[in-house]
Parts: C-alpha cells; structure tokens; sequence
C-alpha cells in the first residue's frame, strides 16, 4: 500500500513542520516563513500547502487528494488552539489569508484572497471588538471583491470582455459613490459607505455571476484554496512559464495564514524594511513604515511612507516620525530580528512586518534586491564579517551590475514613470541627458562651452567625430550595432543608441526630430539609457559611481581573478583605449581594427590608392601610410608592454572610403586630379548590393595583396622599433573573414614573406603569430583545414551571428525587437550568443581546429566577449580568451570567475 | 631479397608484354600501344619505361634504378631484330621518338623529343637512302631544337628570361633566312637552307648552353628519356596537377618508339581519323589526312587537311582528294583496323596513323572526344548493335552536353578563336548573337520585326520584360544571378549574363557601351556564350540541335528514368513553364515562387498594402491580390494534374515593390492619393543596407501575418476549385528563410487555421502539406527542432551558399572569378555544391531533421538541383528529389542514374 505524502505543514507558535530548504516544496513564501518560526520569530501562525497537492489536484481533474481536508482541518484546530480563536466563530472569530508561493517569485502572476471569515455573522463581533465599522467594513467589501474575481469568476474559467468583469464592476460602484459625495480619494469614504456599498457588491455579485457570495467561512476558505490552485494553470501564470521557460509540473503552494491588521488602529502599524542599505550595502536597517495602514499603502505612493530610523531617513520623509521614536520597543524587538535574519541566512533580507495592537509580526523574508554598488559592499563586508567565502561574494554580484560602476545610469525609479520616445539598438551603455543637437558642429559647439548635448542624426560618419566626442550621448535613427556611431560610441564606452526606428524623421533643415507625431526641437531636452536601449523625453536624474570610488570593487575583482581561468582581452584601436583597459584588468588586446587609422587626413591616401590604375599605383599610395601606420602599432606596443596585441588586418570594403555626394565627389575630383566621372564611376564601380557579404576582409588582401603587405611591414616594423628600445611586443596577425584554407595561406605567405625581407633588412629576429578570425560559418565547418596553417583562432560572433541566421544588424531592427518581444527567439541574438546555432558552430570550430592543433589558441572578439552568459558560454566550450570593450573588462573577469563556481558547483 | 620489379615493357612484331587495361603502369598511350600490337595491328615497335621506373627515378635523386638500362637495351635489340635496322648504324640507322605518357591526359604538360638517332654518321645514310636531303635537314634541326630545349635547358633547371630561351634564340635564325630570301612560310626553305641553319643550330648551342650537341645515340636517347621524366616535375605539370588535384605518385610512363615518316614522299601521308562521326554520332569513318606530310601539319592549321572519305568531306574539302581514293588498299586495311577498334574498344576511338612508303602504322588510340548529340547517338547505337548495355549508354553521356540539345550553342571552334570582350556570370544558359540594343524599347521594336538583338542593361527591372522576351540575349553590367534578368532569362532558358564587371560603361544617351577601351554602338553585333558566360565581338555561327531532333535522347532518358532512385522537379512560376517542365520529364514542381505574381498591375495593391496604416488596411489591399493568386495557383495545379506542387510563400523584402526614383515615388503618390512626403519617407524607411539579410521570408510574413493568412487562402480555394472539378491536387506549402522552430510555428499556425476555415467554409476537406526552405545555416543546424513541426524541408542552396560563405552572388562577380581562376575556390560555389561547407550542413540538416521524422521529405530547390555534381551529391546524401529550371530537368534525370551507376560501381 502507498503511503499517502504529507500535503499540509503547519506553522505557529514556534513550530514549524517545514524550512527554508524545502522550498520546491513548500514554495518560497511557505519556507521562509517556516524557517522564521523556527528561528523563534513572531509569524502569525498558519498552514501550508504543498506544490505536490497541486500537481495531485490537476491530476484528478480537480479534486482534493484523499486526506488533504483532513490534515488541514488539524492545522486549522492548531491555529486556533495557538490564537484562542476559532474560524467563523461568531464569538471570536479567526480571519485568514490565503496567498500562492511556487518555487520562483512569480510576481502578480497567482492569486490571493484576505480576510476569509468575514460573514454576517463575524462582523458584528469583530465591530465590537474593535470598535472600528468603517475597517470592518472596508474589510469585507476587500474580500468580497477578491472572492468575487478570483474565485467565482478566474477560478470558474468565465472570461468576460474587457471592462465587464465583476472587479471592473465593483469598483465602478466605489467610483459612483466617490462622484455622489465629491469625495477624492478611497480614504473619504465613511463607514456607512462602505457598509452600503458591501450590500450593493454582494447584490451584483448575485445578478452578475448567478451565484451569492458565500457567507459560510469554510467554503470562503476552500473556494480560495482551490483557486490559487487553479490560478497556476491561469493564463498569465502560464504565459509567465513559456517566456521564463520555467516547468508546468513545479505547482504553487497555498499559504494559509492567520490574518493580522496594521489598520486597526494607532497601536498598529506596518512596513517593508532591508537587512542592509540596498542602494548603498551599508550595513544598516533599512526601511519604511506606516502607522494604522495596510501593507499595501506602504509602496502604493499614495501615502508618503516614514522611515524606520534616522539613517532610513530622504528628504521626502526626513520630518516625518521614525518607528524607532515612535514605538522604540518594537522597534528594537524588530531590528533584533533583523540582525538575525541577515546572519542566518547570510545574506540581505528583504521583509514585511505588521504591528497589530502594539504586538509585532513577521510576514515574509525574501533575500533582497539591490545595485551594483552595494551588491559589492555587501558582499566583501560578509566576507570581512566571516559570513560567506570569498568564492559566495564573487558568486553574489551580477557581472550586469557592475555596468552601473562604469558608466552614469538613469535613476531606475525616474525611468520606470518617465514618458518613452522610442527604442533602438543598445550601442553604448549607460546613460545621458542633454539637448538635441542635429549637427556635429553644433555639438562641438556647446559641448565644449560645457552644455550637456545629445547628437541626433540620421547615421554618423568619419566626419561627425569632432561633435560626437563632446555630446553626453549619440542617438541615430538608422544603422545598427556596427555602424559607425556604435563603434566609436563602444570604444569610448559612450552612452549611444543607434537604429532608433520610432524616429520618423530628422529635418536638419527644420531643426526637428519626429518621433511619430512627437516633434522635438533642436535644444528640447531628451535622456537616454544606452544599456537597454530607451530615449525619454525631458531630464531624467543620473546616478554615477566609478569603480574607484566603490568599496570592495578592488577586492573583489582580485578575487574573481583568482577563480577564473578564461583569459580577459579588450578591444582596443588606440593607446588611449589600450590603457583605460588594462587600468581595468585587461591582460592583453584580442583586436585591434586596423580600418579607424584609415580615416581623418589618411583617407587620402586610401583614395588615391583605391583610384590608382594597378598594383604599382596603390603601392604608390600605400608607401605614405606605411609610417603612420607603424607609428599607430608602435604607440599601441609601448602601452602594452609586452601583452599580446592582436591586430586585425584591414576588414571593410573599398567603398566606405570613397564619397556617394556628388559635391564630395568633386573634392575628391580635384584634389586627386582626375575627372569626376572617373570618381563617379569608381564610386559607382565599388557599390554594392549587401556590403556585409561583399568584397572586404581577406578578399580584400588577396585581390589587393599589397594592403596586406603594408600593414605587415608596419606591424613588424613597429616591432624591430620597440626591439631596439628594449620594449617587450607579442604581436598576433588576424586575417579577417576567412572562409577557406586556401584565403589563409595566401595571406599568411604575403605576412611571412614580408616578416622575412623586415629581419633581413634590420637585422632584428623577432616572433610572431598569424591566425584568423572565425566569423564566417564556413570557416568554423573547415576549422580542421584553417587550423593545419593558423596558429589561433578568435570567434567573430557578430558576423558569425549575422550570417549564420541570416540577420543583417543594420537592418534587423524591423523584426529583431518584435521577435523578442514575441519570444520567436528567447534573446536578441547580437546580445547573448544563440548557443543552439552560432554556439554549435563555435563548437564544431574549437573541436575541429583543436583535433588537428592541440595547442590551437582560441579566443573572441566579438561584443559576446563581455555579455556575461555567452561569457559563461565560451568559459564551458574551452575558449582561451574573450575580448571586450575597454568597459566591458571588470564585467568578463567576474562572469569568467562566475563561470568556474559554476562549473564547481555542478561536479559537486 | 626483393626481386626488382619490371622497369620496360616491349612491343612490336605481333608481341606486348603490356595491354589496355596496364594503364596505370604504361601510361594510357603505352597502354593502348600495347593493346593494338595484341590486336595485330601495325605499329612502329618500340617500348614503355614504367610509371614506376619514373617514381625510384626521382627517389633516388635522378638516378635510373639498377637493371633498367639492361632492360632497355635487351627491348631496344629486339626492335632493331623487327625493324632490321641497327640504332646509331652509320649503314641502316633507326631512329626513335620519346614520349612522355601519363594515365591520365595531360595536354602539352610534358615534354616530346623526335627523330634521336640522327648525327653526323647515320645523316648521310638518310640522304642517299631517302634521296630527300631537304627532308632529312629539316628533321634533324628539329631534333637539334627539340632536344636543346627540352634536355640541355629544360631538364637542366636553366631558367632564361622570357624571349631569351635556346628555342626562341634558334626560331630567331629560321626567322632570318626567311627574311633575307623573302620566304613567306618554313615551306621555302630549301635542303642548302636547313643544312645551313643545322650548322648555326649547332654553334647556337654550345655557346649559349656551354655544351655541344650531342653526336652520339644513345646519349641523345638516354638524355631524351631523363628529360621527360623531370618534366613531370616541371613547372607546368606540377601546376597542372594541382589544379586538375592529380596526385605527384602518379608518375609519367616513357614511350620509347621507332620513327616513322608521313612526310618522305607521295607514298607517304599521316592523318587523325575517328571510328565515328563526333559531331553526328553517325557510324561511319570519319578523319582528314595529308599527302607527304607530318602528324603536326593535318591538325596546325597552314594547310587545308584532305577528307579521308567522302562522309568525312566539308566545303573547305571537298574538291580534295580522299585517301579512299588515293590510296584504296591502305584505306581498306585502316578502315578494317577502325572497325576492329571500334568494337574492342566498345566506344568511339580517336586515332592517329602515318603511312610510309606504303605502309601503315597506327600511332595511337584512345577515347575520342564528341559533342552532346553524338554521345547519345553514339550510346544508344551501341546498345543496339549489343556492344554495351543499357547502363553503360546511360554513363557515356556527360550531363552537361544535354544542355548543346536543349539551347542553341555558340560553335566552340569558332568561339575558340573569337575576340573576347569580357566575362560575367552565367546566368542563362546557351548562346545568342545580335545586335546590341540599350532600352527595352528599341529590342521590341526590332526583336518583333524579327531582327536579332541582344539587350544591354546595367540592370533590369520589371519594366523591360516586354522588351527582354523577344531580345535573343540579355547582358547586363551589374547584378548578380539573382538579380531581376537572371532570373528571368532563366525560368525563359533564355541567354543571359549578368555582372558583367567588364563593361565600364553604358552610355544611354550617347548610345554607347564600353567594355573598357572598347567602345561599342547600339547595332554592332555581339554573340554571348551564356552556359560560359562570355561575350564576344561580332558574329558567331551558332549550333541547335532540339532534343526532339537528337536520335536516341528519348531512349537514353527513358533508362536513366529507370535506373536513377532521386526525384526530379522543377522551378516553375506559371503553368506555360510547368508544361514546359513536364514535357522535359518533370515529376513535380519543387518551388513555385510567388513573387513574380506581385509585379505587373498588381503591383499597386501591394503598394497600397505597403502604404497602409496597420493590418486593416493591409488587409484590405491584399483582398483585391487574392482572387489573382487564387487564379495563380488553380492554373499550376491544373497543369500539374495531381503532381506536387510546392507554393513558397512570399520571400523579397518589401522595397523591391517600391520605386527609388523621384518620378515614380511621385506617380505612387499621386495613385495612390498620399503625399510625395510619405512615399519617400516610406522608401526610405524599408531601404535596407544589406536586403540579401534584411527583413524578408518568414520575417515578413511574421511581422505581417495577413500577406501569410492571404497566400494561404488563395493555395487552398484554388485547391477546392480543383478538388471540385475533379483536378487532383498536392499542394505543399512552403515557409522561406526559416532559422527557428518559433518562426515555422508561427507561420504554420496561420496556414492550418486558414486551412480549417476555408474548409469550413466550403464543406470540401483537403490534403496539403507544411514545410520549410532550409537555407539560413542555422536552419540546418537546428533541423532537428524545426522536423519537429515541418513535414518536409527544401534546401535553398543559393542563399544557403551565400549566408556559409557570406557571399553576397550580387556582389561576388569583383573576387569571385579571381578566387576560381586562382584556384582559391575549386569552383564557383554557386554553380557547384561546396561539399566542405554547405555540403556538409546539409548533411547535418538531412541527418538531425530525420532523427526527429524519419519519413520527412527533403529536396533541394536552389539552382544547383540541375548541375549534375551537385545532383550527384544530393543523392549520396540521400535527398528525395532534385528540382531546378525547366531547362535543367533531362540534366538532373540523367545526373541522377549516373549517381547511381557510381554508386553500383563503388559496391562491387
């Protein structure tokens, strides 16, 4: 015979049949509570039921398992021996609440229903027992509206139109009222308001779903019970599960609970409070409270909440009574709780108490939510307090967070009410506030006179870059990640949002921007959060922290590098950007992009070679960037000082350096001292059809083959310069867009030809490395051919990803957000590596490329290398390195030690 | 001890140690030397240094192994016993030729020496035997030429300045005696003339090469026969191999022969014949001879060669005498030898004879070279006559040459020696020759007055249709093979290139298009080789041979048919190409595109559809397009008659249906009744950087359901239209560019709820099915995910080419014939599968899909469903079915037994 499971743990009184550990049990809400019973803490005493009976009670098609009543009929006769007291006892009656907890907070998601208990035979006892109609009464048209909705109408699967439902009804009652009486807020309404309202809800109620509303306690009790029960498998739970990707078999739990009041009165009181300063991690209690109110006035904002105690205090409540001067005793007893709390579990505490008659009860502990700052503060001061190891406080702050250190960040309560513009493509993090500006002149302008600005243009180019570097943000209505205004934005690590497609249109004329039919002028005010990718209308407030001025962020990037085994690399085109990473923990550069230095007063260089009639006439013009060219790797070498600096030979096609105006066209013309139809016709001649796929990286090199030798010979002639100044260079050569064995070997036959004629020339031997990039899929199917002459690897995830579902990123911004939105794919792709299909690629190239070179270095350099999963990702697949933006750094060191915990905790 | 293996392999007087099937050891011309001898036929004796005497040649480093030159000398006496004439013999010399001969052909790679044996000594024999001085002078000099070039410099490693080798330098001196005596032509030259210039050879030599001429025989010989074994090392072979991917172990075969001369008098003559016509594939002795001539004179050009019989005659030879004629007796014997050739050889021989003094020799044998009609003839007489079987015929033919019956063909011997203007993609398949027209205009005009024309475009659009049909060709300077004329011309199987890079220029106004420095006039005649993808000056003879025309085709397609296991479909857009289709042997459509039907006048309801607001408004434009898709989609299944027909749904971006150009976005406007503003604002809006990864496929028909719901409801009430005309319909409904499950799901999920409505509607159930294009490299990756839902898959191997090797075919023509030429690429990838790459995810595409399905139906739709390498390898990987253009489809039948056939091969 089957032994029947335990459906119902009981807790109260300082016993508990459950704990915090049997959470997939019991729900998080049911263990915590059962673990503050046990830790001898006041919690209003009650039961709860299992996520098992859940899954039973779906099984049989909506009955109770056998035994369950039973047992929670024993709980109940506990309850009430503990409270003297006794459900629907018109003497002394007993309320209830019941509430749903599953395994993951699951926020709104499920049902809850107060005050159970309440009957026409209760209330005249408890009116006189409390001397208080008018919270009796508000009580009970509270629970009539709940029951009425959860359990008589969700519960009951009726799915009335939009407006119709009971609640909507209901509540249009308070409203007429409300009108009737001139009154503005609920707080108007008299005890004979309410009271004749409760008749009116219950005669809806009856005309509305053909059914009354139960006065009999125990069927409140069970309907409410069964429809938590039902609500699990409610359309938004469900939809909830698909998109967090969480398993219809975990169930909910019922937490049935003792109802306890901080609205009876000015004896009663309630708040939510933290362990420690969430926004701070200072080791203070910290929190508000409200006297004679309901949990739910405390964070509704219609009531100014008081802090709890002086150090709680802002400005918006600091003349407002503290619970610690307003009733010192009970606020010792709770900040003793408190410190317990925070030891036992180890952790920041988030919870919600009630002061019901001058006597204190704990409702709930949930570990707490907070910021990078103090996620770091709380963090290695547990480690100093002996709490946790240094390996628990690398693993409790998220790599994500720390994006809050590097860079200004919208005030997240500002940006939660403020009115939204429009979205785009995140391209530089953080955020900015300033005027809209529509040219690069103007921004220079006032930037430099010190004006916060914004740079609104449709693209940028080369040529905007002097107004790029003085606005707080740049905000373009086209391109995508990897448009120029990204790039540059990226590499200064600059709050920049690209490819905004709700801007209809910029009239540079006009001096508007439209967003739709939102018009805004040149020095109209926006702010932008270049993080998530959001523009706002008007000044949001910014909050800053450098990683400086951060307790503890030292420390725990020590520690975080003492974990990890996954390499860090920055990307980085200038000496400038190579010492702001390695300031920030870079080990060495896994890209330098060679196209930048191509720009500026060098372009006309680059143009005289493009027009050139042969190889000898863009030899010609190569000649006179080869210095400075050597200049840029000799600058980059002596930062680097004997870290490896990978350097990626030229990549983008011909025609991002020629001009399609014709005005420009002209300029070009003329100084180059041919016809303009001959430009015209070249321009013409280098368009094309997808630039993306076209004529760039090694196709460039192999059909122009002395771009290729000229930047070898700058590289090594950079490197024979720092040979002789006795300055350390492990240079590594990347061939770009490699799809075949026999792209490499031509390249690598030009790089080593021209490395041979440089020592014999200068009598200086040096060593190098030669290898590709891993961007096209192809090259990751014929790793094993590439990896036979390539001595390393580095992933290009962005156009791995771009051609391996087909996306460009400059143009995916008209289906990319809606497919997220929809969850057609679970993350934007050019965010977090797509493991099933750019990750297994990447797998076929490491397992490839390794099986014929053990030794095979393998790193990325692509923006995935500072995304903190697809970091996690490249940790799991054997990966040597990722490299990232210069900002990105401290995020992959702690994502990399991240990686490893994981790893640890998973063999265990 | 290890017995050494057999270096020489004798031949003549009846007897050979070698035979046919030696050819790896003998070289294919020792080969079948041998088997001729064994067949009794006359040949000069000789022997054949082993393939493998060549390999220990250079493993020990240009020594001859021990006991080769006993056995060469042992053969060498036997052939003097035969000829009884002695080598070197002052009295009775013979002479020999030596002759590289590897198993493979490998044209002019390697090295010849002639008439050895003639010095000082044995020259005057010669004269008084021969009486003709001037004919033993002139070989002598040729030895003197040849063996200086081939053994003193070549083999010798000497590496002279172009224009400064011993060959050139001794040319030069003919050249001066030509000129001091004012002789036209080599034919002047008089026995004092080449005695004379032999002297000068001989002093020419030793001063530049250091070395005399060698006097003596045998080190002539020897010398001769180490020289072709280094120039299978040589510079050309090497590079040949490489590129041919012929393996270095090979090795060449030496064929040491007795000399025999056509050209000592009126009894002696030489020719080239073949056992069968090779232009007919008629039975009969078909070749051209010389009187008194040397093999080189009947095929160099500078004298008209006579027909051998009167079958054999042509216009330039008809009034020449035959050898028939001429020289009845031999001819009887050499006919005899053909007949007896043709048999043994049981396929058409390719032959060389030389008769001297009235004797025949056979000089060689081998499988002769024939066009596409005449393979089929050819195959299929064979199999009437019993020589081979069913199978054999059916593996004679190269797939490729069905295409010289499907198109008009520019005749390749003139196309050999025509001025060519430059190069561009293959896009329509055959030749044409016309005039050159610029507008679509100006070809109507003409091409319907039945002048020939071709069209000359930088690109087309919709608009020139009327003007492209009646063109005979179509040349366009940009685009790619999918650009608007590419595919076009070839649902038409019309001649077509594109991206023709070489054209600089076209010039509408001035009526001119440029091909360089070239400057061409609307009216000058052009001929195109589509299939190459040439373009040449003037006119060109062009060949057509129907398949109806072809004696045999029928029969040879009817047993590939029986033999091949593959599918084959077409590409089919309209009924009149699927009539085409099914008349070429189609078994069903494999991709109907629906793209085309949006272009025309319907393309103003997809303006509007375009311009709407939201979805209303586009549903309200696509109502008008469905009763004109419906009427698309009832003509197909009409015509198709219960075959299946795949429906891909809409897959362009949306800008393809709006215009770029002022004038048209103005006319849009006015049409549609909106502001110019809006229109442009719209282009712009859907402009893309790269269309090729922008928003299209499934993307667009999941951001607008209602194009999907459209389609989707035209297949299925043009499905109970014929359902209740008794048509039988399979309709397959097929989702482009699919890269995740979630994206099918989407799309599929609208299809099946229109499916249900439609049949509710009109109470008549029907079958359809729901598949995918599998074409985005993740698709194939996650195969396994999307065969959950699909119920066949369809690769789309352009895109899928494009996307592996991120390769935009729009804009590949700049390095892509650079990477074929230079071997970077072994072929265009868009021609043949990359089996590495695309290959390779298709295999992992066919193998995860069904692992999930096991019965799920897979095919292929790109354009490399008909190249017959491509076929072959869609069978080894076990695809259902292959479906390319009408034209293509005898192609793929035959390609696909002939996989069979290699696959029955491989087994045994």
């Amino acid at each position: 015979m089957k032994t029947s499971p335990k459906y119902v743990y009981f807790f109260g009184g300082g016993k508990a049949d459950g704990n915090a550990a049997m959470k997939n049990l019991l729900g998080g809400k049911g263990a915590n509570i059962a673990e503050m019973v046990k830790l001898g803490m006041p919690v209003p005493p009650g039961y709860t039921i299992t996520t098992e009976t859940c899954n039973e009670f779906f099984k049989n098609n909506g009955k109770h398992p056998p035994g369950l009543k039973k047992e929670a009929n024993a709980a109940l006769a506990r309850v009430e021996e503990i409270m003297n007291q006794k459900f629907g006892d018109p003497k002394n009656p007993l309320l209830f609440s019941v509430r749903s907890g599953a395994r993951a907070s699951m926020p709104g998601m499920m049902e809850t229903v107060l005050n159970i208990g309440l009957t026409t035979k209760t209330i005249p006892t408890l009116i006189a027992k409390t001397g208080n109609p008018r919270f009796v009464y508000d009580a009970y048209r509270r629970l009539i509206a709940m029951y009425s909705d959860v359990v008589m109408e969700k519960a009951a699967g009726i799915e009335p139109e939009e407006g119709k439902g009971i609640r909507a009804r209901l509540e249009a009652l308070i409203d007429k009222v409300k009108k009737k009486n001139g009154y503005q807020t609920d707080l108007d309404l008299t005890a004979e308001d309410w009271e004749g309202l409760c008749g009116q809800f219950k005669n809806t109620v009856k005309k509305v779903l053909g059914k009354p509303f139960p006065d009999d306690p125990m069927k409140q009790l069970w309907g409410s019970i069964d429809a938590v029960f039902q609500s699990w498998f409610g359309k938004r739970a469900v939809s909830y599960r698909r998109i967090e990707k969480l398993p219809d078999h975990w169930g909910t739990a019922v937490n049935v609970q003792t109802m306890v009041f901080g609205n009876m009165g000015d004896d009663c009181a309630t708040g939510v409070a933290f362990t420690r300063n969430p926004a701070t991690g200072d080791n203070n209690f910290y929190g508000e409270w409200l006297i004679n109110a309901q949990g739910e006035d405390v964070v509704a904002g219609i009531r100014t909440p008081f802090a709890i105690n002086n150090v709680s205090k802002v400005s918006s409540n600091k003349h407002l009574p503290t619970l610690e001067g307003t009733m010192p005793k009970l606020y010792k007893q709770l900040d003793r709780i408190r410190r317990k709390l925070d030891t036992h579990y180890k952790d920041m505490q988030d919870i919600e108490f009630t002061i019901q008659n001058d006597t204190l009860y704990m409702l709930q502990t949930r570990v707490g939510k907070r910021n990078g700052p103090a996620a770091i503060k709380m963090a290695t001061d547990m480690v100093k307090q002996g709490l946790i190891s240094k390996k628990m406080a690398v693993s409790r702050v998220r790599p994500e967070q720390l994006d809050e250190l590097l860079h200004p960040m919208i005030d997240p309560k500002a940006e939660k009410v403020a009115k939204k513009l429009g979205g785009g493509l995140p391209a530089g993090p953080g955020g900015a506030v300033g005027k809209i500006v529509l040219t690069a002149d103007k921004a220079e302008e006032l930037g430099t006179k010190g004006e916060k600005v914004v740079l609104v243009r449709e693209e940028t180019s080369p040529e905007d870059v002097h107004g790029m570097k003085p606005a707080q943000g740049i905000l373009t209505s086209k391109g995508g990640m990897t448009s120029h205004a990204a790039l540059v934005a990226r590499g200064w690590g600059k709050c920049c949002i690209v490819g905004c497609g709700d801007i209809t249109h910029v009239d540079i004329k006009k001096k508007t921007v439209s967003f739709g039919g939102r018009v805004l002028k040149e020095g109209d005010w926006i702010s932008m959060n270049g993080t998530k990718g959001a523009v706002y209308e008007g000044v949001l407030p910014l909050i800053t922290t450098g990683p400086e001025k951060t307790p503890g962020f030292k420390k725990l990037m020590t520690w975080a590098d003492q974990i990890r085994t996954l390499g860090v690399r920055t990307n980085a085109d200038t000496p400038e950007d190579a010492k702001a990473a390695i300031a920030l923990g870079a080990e060495g550069i896994g890209l330098t992009r060679t196209e930048h230095m191509f720009f500026g007063d060098r372009m006309w260089a680059v143009r005289e070679m493009i027009m050139a009639e042969d190889a000898k006439g863009r030899e010609k013009a190569l000649r006179k960037l080869l210095p400075m060219q050597r200049k840029d790797f000799y600058g980059i070498f002596k930062v680097m000082a004997g870290r490896p600096v990978t350097i990626r030979l030229l990549d983008p096609p011909l025609h991002e350096f020629v001009p399609n105006e014709k005005p420009a066209q002209k300029e070009m013309a003329a100084r180059l001292g041919v016809p303009v139809k001959t430009v015209t016709a070249k321009v013409d001649f280098l368009s094309e059809f997808n630039p993306m796929l076209g004529h760039r990286g090694c196709r460039l090199g192999i059909t122009h083959s002395e771009i290729t030798a000229m930047q070898s010979r700058a590289i090594f002639e950079a490197v024979v310069k720092c040979r002789k100044q006795k300055i350390k260079v492990s240079p590594e050569i990347m061939v770009p867009l490699v799809g075949t064995e026999a792209e490499f070997i031509d390249q690598k036959t030009i790089i080593d030809r021209v490395a041979r004629e440089v020592m014999k020339k200068t009598k200086v031997k040096f060593k190098y490395m030669v290898g590709t990039m891993i961007e096209v899929p192809r090259a990751a199917l014929v790793a094993d051919q590439i990896a036979l002459e390539a001595e390393f690897f580095s992933f290009g995830t962005n156009d791995m990803t771009q051609m391996t579902f087909g996306y460009s990123r400059d143009d995916a911004g008209t289906f990319l957000p809606d497919y997220v939105e929809r969850k057609i794919l679970p993350d934007d792709p050019f965010q977090s590596i797509d493991r099933d299909g750019v990750g297994e690629l990447m797998e076929i190239g490491v397992s490839r490329g390794r099986a014929v070179r053990k030794d095979l270095k393998i790193g990325i350099c692509g923006e995935h290398g500072g995304e903190p999963s697809s970091v996690t990702f490249c940790h799991q697949i054997g990966l040597d390195y990722v490299s990232c933006s210069p900002f990105r750094v401290p995020i992959a060191r702690l994502a990399a030690a991240q990686a490893v915990l994981a790893d640890q905790k998973k063999k265990k």
